[in-house]
């Protein structure tokens, strides 16, 4: 049997106590929708994740992809997951009913998603990638390209992938070299590299379709002369059959962790024939794949997440069963051996896991009822969420990342020197949950996005809707006598990050944009900090509510462990913006100032 | 050519100018020595390594040890480089002269061992056990035993190892249940079992020593009961020749990182036919190898700043030549990419290394001193010394490992999703740094080590020291004027230390010890970011002096290297203090509280 990697308990705690999912199917696009569909739905999730996912996890791990005759075999099992999610209906669950989806809502799929991360981080990313190709050619392709191409990714036949990384183009997307040459035949022939493309080639599906970001012949310098191309593995000839498009495998990256998944290197018309066809209009590539980008950056969030759950698990469950010294109060050596749960530094680890993982997991589904809302509201009511999904995508992408990393390693930590050891899952987790804060944009450009385009954007029209959010929970909290301490606190802190955002405009003005977004890394720290803190809070009102009305033990026991949890945050992880603050609001300038020969010895 | 994993230039540094070693020749036992017999020292050791030890330390990664047929097979390098340690002395270095040792300081000793970490970590560990057992023989047992087994192990032929852990007792000495069978015949019959044993048996030495903890048949109950003894993998017959002692290896076990050396289970005894012999007293076991142990703490530090150093170069080294983005200010596509250590968000993250690397080297330097002291001191003027290094131990083994690994993953961070694979060595190094929150003590035993023990230990007489050790330094700090800032900021970090640790004081009065040490690794953390703190204004001061007097160019740009990086220390490290402080003195009792029911789903 599987070991326990989600809790389906905390999952309707936050769908139905806290987010209100159900409010969802008040609205037209989800009417169709009940509660009882959508636990369902969750619990078809983690039966599919237990039986399918889950028991791979360690196997695809210590068997990664291989390339051999420039040919990526990745673990026999893949083919069948990917079968599977598309005989489920998982890649398709938030396509409309029109394009034969479920038309799910955001917080749903993206609980599902979730599952699938903490089952098994790697093997969620497959389908993942193909559903959010799939939405790129359905928002902005035409309808051939998507007749041609979607049905076969949403049925796990093919594999869908984004191409955006280059050699020489990393972060740097303006530098991308890859061209496309018009023909004058409906498309264009491509040649290029690019490296660092996940699923970008492998042996579980019969074919490979990229979205690709090119430039077409003498399109404008940088990111406004990039157009977007679906270039697939194999093409399909006059007759229908499939024959090769020219793209080559040629390389296949040995990874730190998340090693069930084949990241390669692709050379693209080395044989000059390569044929891609143009999404949307030409030189708008970014833009369309901003949306991909933008989805995979919760998409990330949710994976970072994922790992960590399942990881404080793993580390509750050991902490619970094993026996390793005394009562400090009580250390005769005559009396058996305590578990380990017992120490309170033990207790301190696996709370700051609880707090960081399901602290992030409501910032997630928060942004995730965002996206309904935008789906769900008429067109004049959107913007508003909109907004604030945009500017809590660095952040729903950014606190399960570098968090995330910190939790797994006190669940290691939790373990002992077992934890260094193969013989448990930890140290994979350990390793796969490193590459959270890199792919998808690394943390300086998610910093760099959120202070420098999300929050002043529109005026701080998103940075002020925000502080609305907060400070209307807060007015809730305010009315519980227990909470209302918490809600204090969470006042102070939201004037700080007003403080600091103010601040730091100042820095702006006088001294450009260089010294405003020289530490905007830690200016995302403490929005983050600031924003798992709103969540508790949330979770706190929704558990002080459900206290009152709910006298089942058991019931009793879980809001009151998520009281426990909402104490920690705000006793042990919010004080962490002091130090933030401070140095924020300092602003010498010492990174922007200091030069390169400094560092010399 | 080997790529820079220490900087000899920074070594001399914290030797001469900060740390004054030559003066230590003005002592009787370190009479024989001057500055440029230790110049040679670290110079050879910097040679010795990069031949030696930083050529294979990938492919002992890639080819950890296996075991077939009860047998431990490692790197073939292993058995050169055990030799090589041997025949340049560097297992001897620090005995005295009347056992054929160098009597060298442990200011210059440590330098060394600091060095051959940073080239190769995994190698490092194997001479370092068999000095640390040789020590130990040395201070506690007979003349006979050091006979007996010293000269192979300080020539490399024999590897020394510490046999402590248990699989039902690893940080809980107190229950290990290794048996101890006295014979009459000097010698006792051993049985039991170990875990987590390092290089506790390989192929590349001819026979392995092993100092053990084990209880005499009815001991006393608990850690009073337990005594060291002597266990070689084979015993010397009457004639001579090598027998088997009854000691097998039962189990290998498969790391994440530190991969190059073996850690293994061992089966003693269980023929029946295992003999061991006691050093020094019975039932004094755990006093005799708290020296090597706490040696051994010091050595985890050294070990954990070695890695980082080493992964501080190679994305220093990355930052310089990899070239990706633009300015901020000038983001013209059409201008060429500069190299990406020009980004500030990169110099944050390599200044953040710098910072954290040499500030905790020197915290190493600063405690090796105080071992010098207490051995070149008269007994009346040690006790000081030695307060001061007992205090130190924990620190001086958490900051560099806990920090160490923030490290490597900011340097990780710097290589992008280079980092992430295995081209470069720094997700080796990540792998690595792993291992030291862990070994010889966790982070929350080293924790109540500090808190529990050191603080309070004589009336508080070792915290005395050290804040006076301190007011030392910004009483000169203060006569600089570009350091009175930094002085200002430390007196006040370290009153914040002091009221936190009064403030503590009173709540075990009031509540006891549980609540008093339970956030005793929040503690440690604020006494490190203090120590380092510290360690930092005595460069700055070493650096403001040098400045005045030195005019090199080279020179002046290492000594306004040192100045930035103190900055960087106090402007965003030293801040953190405040979040911690905070949380120290709120007290609220959560995890002592928290029951472990509250952790259900």
């Amino acid at each position: 049997m599987a070991a326990k990697f989600v809790s389906e308990r905390n999952l309707k705690f936050l769908l139905y106590e806290v987010f209100n999912a159900d409010a969802l199917t008040g609205y037209d696009y989800y009417q169709e929708h009940n509660r009882k569909a959508f636990d369902m739905v969750i619990k078809e999730a983690i039966k599919f994740s237990k039986n399918l996912l889950y028991p791979v996890f360690t196997e695809m791990d210590r068997k990664p992809p291989e390339l051999a005759d420039g040919k990526v075999k990745v673990h026999p099992s893949v083919k069948t997951i990917l079968k599977e999610f598309g005989k489920g209906g998982w890649i398709t669950g938030r396509m409309p009913y029109e394009l034969d989806g479920d038309q799910l809502p955001h917080l749903i799929a993206n609980a599902c998603e979730f599952i699938f991360a903490a089952a098994n981080y790697s093997a969620s990313v497959y389908p993942g990638l193909s559903a959010g190709a799939t939405h790129l050619i359905e928002s902005f392709g035409s309808r051939e390209l998507f007749d041609t191409y979607a049905p076969s990714m949403l049925s796990g036949k093919w594999q869908g992938t984004m191409a955006l990384t280059e050699p020489e183009a990393g972060s740097s997307l303006a530098d991308i070299t890859t061209t496309a040459e018009p023909t004058g035949h409906g498309y264009y022939m491509i040649r290029g590299q690019k490296i660092f493309i996940s699923a970008g080639d492998h042996d579980g599906v019969e074919n490979v379709v990229h979205l690709m970001l090119g430039k077409i012949k003498d399109a404008p310098p940088g990111v406004k002369g990039i157009s977007l191309f679906v270039v697939p593995k194999y093409r399909l000839d006059e007759n229908g059959r499939m024959i090769s498009n020219d793209v080559v495998t040629s390389g296949l990256f040995h990874k730190l962790g998340y090693r069930g998944c084949p990241i390669v290197q692709l050379a693209i018309g080395d044989k000059n024939n390569c044929r891609g066809w143009l999404v949307g209009e030409p030189h708008n590539g970014l833009r369309y794949m901003f949306q991909m980008m933008n989805e995979a950056r919760i998409g990330v969030g949710i994976g970072a997440v994922g790992i960590a759950t399942a990881a404080y698990y793993a580390s509750l469950d050991y902490a619970k069963t094993r026996r390793q010294g005394r009562s400090i109060a009580n250390k005769d050596p005559a009396l058996p051996q305590i578990p380990i749960i017992e120490h309170a530094d033990v207790k301190r680890m696996l709370l700051f896991q609880k707090a960081v993982v399901e602290g992030a997991l409501s910032l997630i589904m928060q942004c995730s009822k965002y996206v309904d809302m935008t789906i769900a509201l008429p067109d004049g009511e959107k913007e508003k969420y909109q907004l604030l999904l945009g500017i809590l995508t660095p952040v729903a992408k950014n606190y399960p990342s570098e968090m995330g990393i910190e939790s797994v390693s006190r669940g290691l930590q939790c373990f002992g020197g077992s934890g260094y050891c193969d013989d448990y899952m930890i140290e994979q987790y350990y390793r796969d949950a490193r590459i959270h804060p890199i792919h998808e944009g690394t943390t300086g450009i998610q910093g760099m996005d959120l202070l420098g385009r999300k929050v002043v954007a529109q005026n701080g029209r998103a940075f002020m809707f925000f502080t609305e959010e907060i400070r209307n929970t807060t007015a809730i909290a305010e009315k519980f006598s227990e909470l209302r301490p918490f809600a204090r606190q969470m006042d102070e802190s939201l004037t700080t990050l007003e403080n600091v955002t103010r601040h730091l405009m100042q820095v702006f003005m006088e001294k450009g944009v260089e010294y405003y977004l020289s530490d905007a890394t830690l200016y995302l720290e403490l929005f983050g900090i600031t924003a798992v803190a709103w969540q508790w809070l949330l979770q706190g009102i929704a558990a002080r509510k459900a206290l009152e009305n709910d006298s089942d033990k058991a019931e009793q026991t879980f809001y009151r462990g998520k009281f426990i949890a909402l104490r920690y945050f705000f006793g042990y992880e919010l004080p962490k913006m002091r130090g933030l603050a401070e140095r924020l609001l300092n602003s010498d300038g010492l990174t922007v100032e200091m030069t390169t020969e400094l560092f010399n010895d």
